[in-house]
C-alpha cells in the first residue's frame, strides 16, 4: 500500500536567518473505519498498514475476540471513492458462527444504562472491561539487564519514526529481550492494538509468556489492553498515569515505567521483575 | 478537588545495584462522563481539574456550541459513589433554549448512514465537520522569534509536568508571545479542550486573534479542534501527521511542527509566519 508516509514539501527556518525548502516524509495518518458484520462499529484515525492485525487487535481489546478462530473473514470493503478508487479504509470482520457481535458503538451499552442516582462510579464501570484470560497468572519473568537494553532494540526497529519522527511504537517480547513484532503507528493505542492483533491471528493469545513494551506513556487503556491479552508485564518509555497503575495492581500485573539509561521505576507487581 | 496529582509508592531499580524506594508524583487520570439535558455523550479519560472547561472545549469543538450564551448551566451531577462520596467524575451540560442537542454518540449519524456502497469517502467524512468559523479568515500574525521562545514558556508554566513527567500541554498566545492561558492533561486532546473552553467562557471563541501551542504531536483531531475554535496558526513542539497539514491547508491555516531551539518546519500557510 506505501502509505505509511507522505512525502511533503516543507521551509525550514531559523531564527538566524537560515531557510530551506525541501521535501520531507510525514507519518501517514488516515481513518480506518472497522465494520463487524458489515455494521459500522468504530473508525479510528491510523497509520495504513497492518490493518487486518489491527482490526484483531481492537476487537480482542474491546472483548469481542479471544482467538482466532472466532474471527471467520476480515477483509477490505470493495467500494469506491467519488474517483472510483478503493480506499482501503474500511474494513469488513465476519464472525464466526456463535460468536455474539458487539454493542454498536462499543459503549457497552453505557449511553442507556447511565442515570443519575448511579453515577458515582458509573463513569469507571464504563470504561472497564472484564478480561477472559488471567494476567495474574502470567509466570512471566525477566531480569534488569534485559529491560534496560530493550528501548534500544525497540529504536532500532522503528523504520518509519527514523524518517518522520511521529510514530508511536509498541511491541512484545521474550524473557531474553527478543522482540517478537514491533508495530508502529500514529496512535499509541493503535500501535499496540496492530500488534496484539498479530498475537491473536498468530495463536499466540492469550500471551502470559511475554512482556509488552510500548514507546510512551501508560494510561489506563493500554493496562486494559494488556489485560485483555493476558499479559502479566507492561514496560514503557515514559511516565504511567495514577489510573494505569491501579489497573495494573488490581489485575495482578507487573507495571514499568521510565526505562531509560540503565534503571527503571517499578509500580507494581515486583515478582516479575529479576534484580 | 487535589487530584491533579496522585503520590504512590515506587521502587526505582537500576543495573548498577542502586535501588531506592519512594514516594513518586503520578499525573491523575480519571474518566469524565460528560453528559448534556441529562443525557450521557461521551466518557473521556482525563486529568481531574478544569472540568467544565473541558466540556465546553469537547462541545465547540463537536460543533455544539459556537458561544457561551450556548450554554444555561454546567454542574457536577450530585450522584454519589457505594461510599457515599460524589466523584466528581459527572457532569452535566444544560442548553440555552433553541441550541440543539448532540446526536447521541457524537458519531454524527455516522452509524445509521453508512454503507458498502459509498464506503470510499465516507470514514473520513464521518470525522471530519464543519466550522461555523473561517479559521483562513484570520489575520493573526507571528514573528519567527516570538515562536521560538514560547517551547520555554510553556514548560515553565506546565507545573504538573514538572512533578510527574506525565502531561501534554496546550496554550493560547498573542502576536507578542504572551500565554492567555495554559492547560495540562494526560491527553492532548483534553489538554486543547480545557484551552478552547476557556476561551468559550471568556467570550473570546472565536480566537482568531490568538494562536494555539501544544507539547506534542499534530494530529488530524487538533487541527479540527482549532478550526472549529476560528483559530488559524498551530505550532507543535513535535511531528504533524500527513492528514493534519491536509487540513490545515484545506482551511487556510498556518500549520508549525518540530519548533524547537531556534528553528521550525512551515507546512503551509506561510503568510501567518514573519521571518
Amino acid at each position: 500500500m506505501g502509505r505509511v508516509t507522505v512525502r511533503r514539501p516543507v521551509r525550514r527556518i531559523s531564527t538566524t536567518g537560515e531557510e530551506r525548502r525541501r521535501p520531507d516524509s510525514l507519518a501517514a495518518e488516515e481513518p480506518l473505519e472497522i465494520r463487524v458484520g458489515g455494521k459500522a462499529l468504530a473508525v479510528t484515525m491510523r497509520t495504513p498498514g497492518h490493518d487486518v492485525e489491527l482490526a484483531h487487535g481492537f476487537l480482542l481489546s474491546e472483548g469481542v475476540l479471544g482467538s482466532r478462530e472466532d474471527v471467520a473473514a476480515a477483509r477490505y470493503c470493495d467500494g469506491v471513492d467519488d474517483q472510483g478508487r478503493n480506499t482501503y479504509n474500511v474494513l469488513d470482520v465476519t464472525l464466526a458462527p456463535g460468536v455474539a457481535p458487539p454493542e454498536v458503538g462499543v459503549e457497552r451499552n453505557f449511553y442507556t444504562t447511565s442515570s443519575c442516582g448511579v453515577c458515582g462510579k458509573a463513569a469507571l464501570d464504563a470504561v472497564k472491561l472484564k478480561s477472559r484470560f488471567s494476567p495474574a497468572a502470567s509466570p512471566f519473568e525477566v531480569k534488569t539487564d534485559v529491560l534496560v537494553k530493550l528501548p534500544d532494540t525497540l529504536r532500532e526497529q522503528q523504520k518509519v519514526f527514523k524518517s518522520t519522527g511521529g510514530l508511536h511504537a509498541a511491541a512484545l517480547f521474550t524473557p531474553d529481550g527478543g522482540l517478537e513484532v514491533v508495530r508502529e503507528d500514529v496512535g499509541r493505542h493503535n500501535a499496540v492494538d496492530k500488534v496484539l492483533g498479530w498475537a491473536l491471528q498468530a495463536g499466540r493469545i492469550p500471551a502470559p509468556d511475554c512482556g509488552l513494551l510500548v514507546s510512551g506513556r501508560t494510561s489506563f487503556e493500554l493496562v486494559q489492553k494488556a489485560a485483555m491479552a493476558g499479559i502479566g508485564l507492561l514496560a514503557a518509555v515514559s511516565a504511567p498515569s495514577s489510573l494505569a497503575v491501579e489497573l495494573a495492581e488490581e489485575n495482578g500485573m507487573t507495571l514499568i515505567g521510565f526505562l531509560r539509561g540503565d534503571s527503571m521505576n517499578l509500580y507494581t507487581g515486583d515478582q516479575r521483575v529479576l534484580t
